[in-house]
């Protein structure tokens, strides 16, 4: 067997992961993701799991904040493969003093959000296109209905930090500044859209674009 | 109360579990959404269903374009109630010469798209903020992943119409330009998450506002 | 390795794709069903995903009619991989004049059908035997709860064109005299069930057995 | 009855639509489906039921055997109301010797059956028209696959006796010569349909025609 | 309508929201569950929805801990009707210094756990009777399979607090202790399950009896 | 290609079908599960499909009894590669003369369970903790609400056996004085959980510890 016909099947089996699934009730008690060095990514022997699968230690501290003054870390199936079939992801999120999350959605679940510090404007629209939003604060918890757009902003004078809840293990994620000004949809959609001027919409781009 | 009025509450409440909703597999082989003058909404008792009930007539002809050129009539369990339970919708839509459809999404559905007419540039954004972007032509089908945003324009010289399909009976839509700018999310957030100045966001809000 | 060991590994990768999935919400923006020429299956890279993965063009034309008069074009996940995991499929089916969808089901999906040209006598039974059939004509949508018999037959004097959409990546078909007279259920049992004699089953299983 | 309060209760059932079930997983419990004499429908109340809810005591017997040498009862959400939401059923099926359960599917199940007593040549046809039929005897196990069109005849020298379960509370069944011939479709799509004559397709109406 | 009749009605929209759902992709955006002083239960009008709706607020603090040392605040849809339909729910639970959540499951859901404040001794049981146990602390997440046995130990010399998220918006909850124990097994299958003598098991359900 | 490499290929083979699915609908007619000699598991090619795919014939005969008097033949996924994607499965449980089916519960399933032969004590508790018990008799029907703890006791004067139909291809079973008592909980989380002394513990451990 050549190389390159084996690299060919590590190929197939790396993506395989891809079509299982959904969010269906497993069938399995889990089934635990699993990559190695090689790449290959299948599911774990369920005889070698062992309790640390089912574990995950990374939010103990927010990462560094980005340039709206957000740091968000998810605990989605993508780096806590103990999820995989289970149906349920985290996200803890930390805000700096006027801090935003901006305007997003999750096209694969609802979210439920916990204050674990701090008080944040927070709120979401739904698709008659009214708002519901309010201050929320320390152990308040606010509801996001499954893909409907949503946001935050730290309105106190000190850090905030949510935990949010996904019915998917992997919820996905559209931060609309990135996806519209940033992707690369062309201008005159956008222009048309927004109502914007060609100019305007150049120096959107120019913020949102990969890399720049 | 007269005992007319009694015996339509009891028929309403006779045909409740008629009603079983969302988009799973239905329990019935049909269950059409009732609703009368007194705006009471049920489902209608089943052998009084008639093949009227499962056929809609509304989307032989466009209505009219908006600002951006589009026309879409949805065909949805909101005006056809024979869709209830089924998990199946559609939509019309049409298109002046360089008219678009506003960056959107549904957060409840995958939509496929087939073009009935003309010449559309059309695409949808992953999570990966990658575009997926082409023109198609009358006959081309594409597929715009649940919950992801997409958009069209028609690029070519005559009208176009494209026939959308989506696996909810009521997959909802939001309009990014409209649910963004037109909702009421405060000024200071929208700046933060647009790099927009506050001049430049209320020229956006004043657009988008409902009624104005 | 010997190649027989190695073809055995590619034909269990070859019909790995059986097992994955179903039609609920999908756990990826989206999953290429892929197969090369060693005919593989699996899912393609997602970082090699283009946008002609999202677009299919194979309906434009009808094909030729069948002996009932009617030609039909699938759209589902054997022939677009791309829909894989999205749970929506398609059809094009033309009718010659008198031309007849002979009545048939899908086991795993609603239909919602719309007549793009002509008149069709169109109807569905319910599981209490009830039938629900209409003339519909150029502009109309008719659905086809999930699982029931239904049928159409060209009642205009001109081809007929209907697009219907499943909720489903895969529907599945079962056409009723096939499935019954030419699949090779025992004579004696359809004797019974359908009171013909030996004579006139062995006819209809003539005309309905495959390659005759 | 004040007229404020019929409307209270009028935007109630207005309301209601939007919550309800089918075949998922339950949000409760259970949930039973409740009659009275005046025939109003809906749940019991949870702090009423007994353990009476969740037993059924109709098959010890089969009942008569109809025309095909058949006796089916079926135990589904209609005569067993504590299997609301919950998503199982099953069936009792007798066979005389010779009798026939003819070809039929059940639109919104798979069927496991489990043969009680006798021998049964037993099969069904996947959508490729292949058939997978053989005989089973006492304590063997078939499966049927969703939707997919299956059949039974006793082929031993007494009486058999099955037991089927499905994975709804509501299957559903369409007997194909009832629903094909039975329903009403018009004669000239059956003739065309199965190449039959109109004296042919005259016959089998008039056998399959309700109440005939 | 005598009063009697109308509380009749009453009584039937009570426990009319028993049928709703399950935890399906839901087909609005929201419906939240109503409740008025006369106990009607349906869905809010949506147009009547507010921010409120969304938003709960009564974890806080703690509740008194109980005769194991623990307090556990449910966040279901019926303590927090905007989640009805929605399929996401949470808990906090408290437990004092050697604190312990009995062995329970939760029939319905997945359960992911983070743990807010202290060390705790966290595990569960999978179906090949393997233990997955281990002390997490502050800031760990950890994930119990839907429907396994799972339980809970403060291990540290202060108190500790978890927060944990369902996908289900009323997962359920069987503590095992009370469960068997508690109520009403017969004796005589109890004493045989576990080997324990009639004097033993009287004693525990005595202990595990309500209201004693 | 070395060996290892070829057993860790194989390996991963072998997990594959962990991740499969669920019990959504299915994509397919069917998807037989398999295994050779090598351990490999995945579907067997559709068309080598045949008819004994779908049939089992393990549950003619009951197995030995255990120590609680009862014998069960689970017939899923995991014995019955058939019943792969298709949502089903079903158990044989036959009891002695006073014999136990300890209290238990299948985390991924509702049981509707049909008495064959004899007169059980069969009931289940709510997570109300309100049990819900009787003595039901041949042919008889119970149904056991998904996830909750039920039982069982033959309670005559001859063997009993009854059939277990489940909505899921691998249920799933916990029984409860193995799962809490057998696994290795630790001993001061069992003592106060259930207001044993360190003896009592211990004796139960021993009881219900693996291989003892």
């Amino acid at each position: 067997m050549s190389l390159t016909r084996l690299i060919l099947v590590f190929t197939f089996l790396l993506h395989l992961h891809f079509a299982l699934g959904s969010d269906p009730d497993p069938v399995r008690d889990f089934c635990i993701l699993k990559s190695d060095s090689a790449a290959h990514v299948s599911c774990k022997n369920s005889s070698a799991a062992t309790v640390e699968d089912f574990i995950f230690s990374g939010i103990q501290l927010p990462k560094e904040f980005d340039e709206t003054g957000l740091s968000s870390i998810p605990v989605n199936v993508n780096v806590f493969p103990g999820l995989n079939t289970l149906g349920l992801s985290l996200v803890r999120a930390d805000f700096e003093v006027g801090g935003v999350n901006v305007p997003h959605f999750h096209p694969r679940a609802t979210e439920v959000a916990v204050v674990l510090e701090g008080k944040l404007y927070s709120g979401f629209i739904d698709t008659q296109n009214r708002i519901f939003a309010k201050v929320i604060e320390k152990g308040e918890v606010m509801v996001f209905p499954r893909g409907l757009v949503h946001f935050q902003m730290n309105v106190g004078d000190k850090p905030a930090t949510i935990l949010g809840s996904f019915n998917s293990e992997n919820p996905g994620l559209q931060r609309i500044p990135n996806a519209v000004f940033g992707s690369g949809i062309k201008d005159e959609l956008l222009e048309r859209a927004f109502g914007l001027k060609g100019k305007e919409i150049a120096k959107l781009r120019k913020k949102f674009a990969p890399h720049e």
